[in-house]
């Protein structure tokens, strides 16, 4: 029942969000502790893996695609660095995304598509439908056109987790595999976390990075946790061998946005449904058929491919659709959540903007954590609502 | 390298066929032991366990029709007195098969095989779309007519092999789970099997029940061999609850049968695929696609159910799609093959018949055993091609 090791900073969460923060933190010096029962087994291990933030977000969402094309960035020197720390490799690749049309109307979308990539001095380049198959010979026939956006990249998520997981104690910090079951607050301030097993972690600050659960968490103050709802996604891996596939391809298909990411064992991970179901992480036979479905529209081979794997995880969403990062209204508690689709681009911004809030230097920073520490801010969602005169708002302080 | 316990019968192959022919010639009072890797783990382990000898073959195939209606008979003694001896349940349940149409062919089709099954006297209703739907109200609205056979039973095969390799102990049989590399042959005569380990299972008799494997057995003499190819099926188990269908389900979907087989504890197969892909169980995208398209369309609640398991199988089927049942053409060697898709409901027939013959009891035979020793010989693959006149036929006699 005792407190345990007096530490800087306790993770929740051993998501990749959570030990991107860790390990940036816990090199800038801090000593850290993750507390995760499983880590990498939530949303992180169920996730593709795509680095692609302009065909990933609606570009009407210029905040996210702004946040996404900042990360995309850091993206190399962060996998670099992490494998060189690791000794692992993450399967980083960045071959881009090929964006395919079947119809008339998916063809306008791509060429309007281009026109908005092209503002931002992205790497596109419109393909008619030969030429996709010529990069792609394993595209459906009835593909029209496409668009590669050849800045596009991805890595394998649980290979970044592993190699996370890998690196940290090399840098000092702990994982402890119990479950939170509560915040230890002193005077209002956020002081550590009582786990499952009855111990307490004790710390000078906390950071809440436990995805879809971050705004439900058991003994967390309601008026702190960030507004964040579980969206299910189902996914499928093949076992397809390399070279099937040579970039990302993706479309528009029966609606919704289907894709398949190779790996370079020749896995290719066919996702992902979007599912409003609360914590629900079961396969359905309703959500294999929709994958399968759309992939096979797609890349009609995959149907002689073996399934490898099947999964589901929950994203966290928010209600804007952007990531809650940094510091809340409690004293000593920072936020590393509400990713949504964006966990595995968004991790090194993620991990950057934590530890520079950690280290004090965030406020005033002129690089990208400082721009995106703005948007960010958890406190958006939990400031009084002037703007609507009603005193219906939550407290900004804890009790 | 030694020979070891010489015994009365080595059965090769644990499915559901090689367990029963030793678990009925073991009560015979026959020394037996069965050799196989793993017990259970093939074609046995992926069946649906349907009873269903009607709606399952071709009702042109009379022979095989006859074979199925002599085993279905078998079962539930076959099952009451397994359960009684292991103390396992088989999940034998009695409940029928709605066969299901969509449209006028499909209709007219089971009013043709609903006339059929009365001249054979079985209990048929025929039942309009509304009726269907009363019976089962997961049915989807566009299902037209059906035709609901009572006498239509199924078991769960995993628990079928589960119960019969508890029983064999009971009654002095013994397995072992090493691979059968080659036939041990005295004087052109069976005389037991060499095992993967370099030991020899010496015996008066051999009975090769391989499945799939049983033509192509490394160290047997292809004169001998089952003339059995591998015929794939892909199938999918649901977690549904009990109660979510009240019998099998099963229509013509897309050219193609596909059914559901709700078990005691909710789980819900779908099958199965027809694949000439040879030895090739790899559980592929195509396979599931088709599974779920079907399932579907009968059943379109489905989608919400949990997968659980996905498994492939390989059925052993014969250029005239009846097994191959007892004594060959060489001495000592006898078969309990070739059931292609009716290893299940075929096993008690396959029991009796093979400890008949262990026994010398089979020749003149009037039960269906005898009946169906003639309709299902060995010899008739292997026979001199009298009937054309050519030489070209395959000895009858090893060497």
């Amino acid at each position: 029942m005792g407190v345990i090791d007096l530490t800087d900073v306790v993770v929740v969460g051993g998501g990749i969000a959570g030990l991107s923060v860790a390990w940036r933190a816990a090199a800038a010096g801090h000593r850290v502790v993750v507390a995760d029962p499983s880590p990498g087994s939530g949303a992180t291990h169920a996730a593709a893996g795509m680095l692609a933030p302009v065909s990933e977000v609606t570009y009407t969402e210029e905040p996210l695609l702004r946040l996404g094309l900042a990360s995309l960035e850091l993206w190399p020197s962060f996998a670099a660095e992490l494998s060189e720390e690791s000794g692992l490799d993450v399967d980083h690749r960045a071959d881009g995304t090929l964006d395919v049309a079947f119809g008339a109307d998916d063809l306008a979308a791509l060429d309007e598509l281009a026109d908005f990539m092209r503002k931002l001095s992205l790497p596109v380049e419109r393909l008619t439908g030969r030429e996709c198959r010529r990069a792609e010979p394993m595209l459906a026939p009835s593909v029209r056109g496409g668009l590669l956006a050849a800045g596009d990249a991805w890595v394998d998520p649980r290979r970044v987790t592993a190699a996370l997981l890998a690196a940290l104690p090399r840098r000092g910090a702990a994982v402890v595999r119990e479950r939170v079951t509560g915040l230890s607050v002193e005077r209002g301030a956020a002081r550590g976390v009582r786990l499952a097993d009855g111990r307490v972690l004790a710390a000078e600050r906390v950071v809440l990075a436990a995805g879809a659960w971050s705004g439900s968490l058991e003994g967390f103050p309601p008026e702190v946790a960030p507004p964040v709802r579980p969206v299910k996604g189902q996914i499928m891996r093949l076992r397809g061998a390399p070279g099937f596939l040579g970039r990302c391809v993706r479309g528009v298909v029966h609606g919704s946005s289907a894709y398949l990411v190779p790996r370079g064992d020749g896995e290719i991970v066919l996702g992902a449904t979007q599912e409003e179901m609360g914590f629900d992480t079961r396969v359905t036979a309703g959500g294999l058929w929709e994958l399968l479905r759309d992939a096979r529209e797609l890349v009609p081979g995959v149907t002689e491919l073996e399934v490898s794997g099947l999964s589901a995880g929950l994203r966290p969403g928010t209600p804007d659709n952007l990531p809650v990062l940094g510091a809340t209204a409690m004293e000593g508690l920072l936020l590393a959540s509400g990713h949504h689709r964006g966990g595995v681009l968004l991790a090194p911004l993620t991990a950057g903007l934590l530890a520079a809030e950690l280290d004090g230097t965030l406020a005033g920073d002129p690089s990208a954590y400082g721009r995106a520490a703005a948007v960010c801010s958890p406190l958006r969602f939990h400031q009084a609502p002037a703007a609507h005169g009603s005193g219906n708002g939550t407290t900004a302080h804890h009790r």
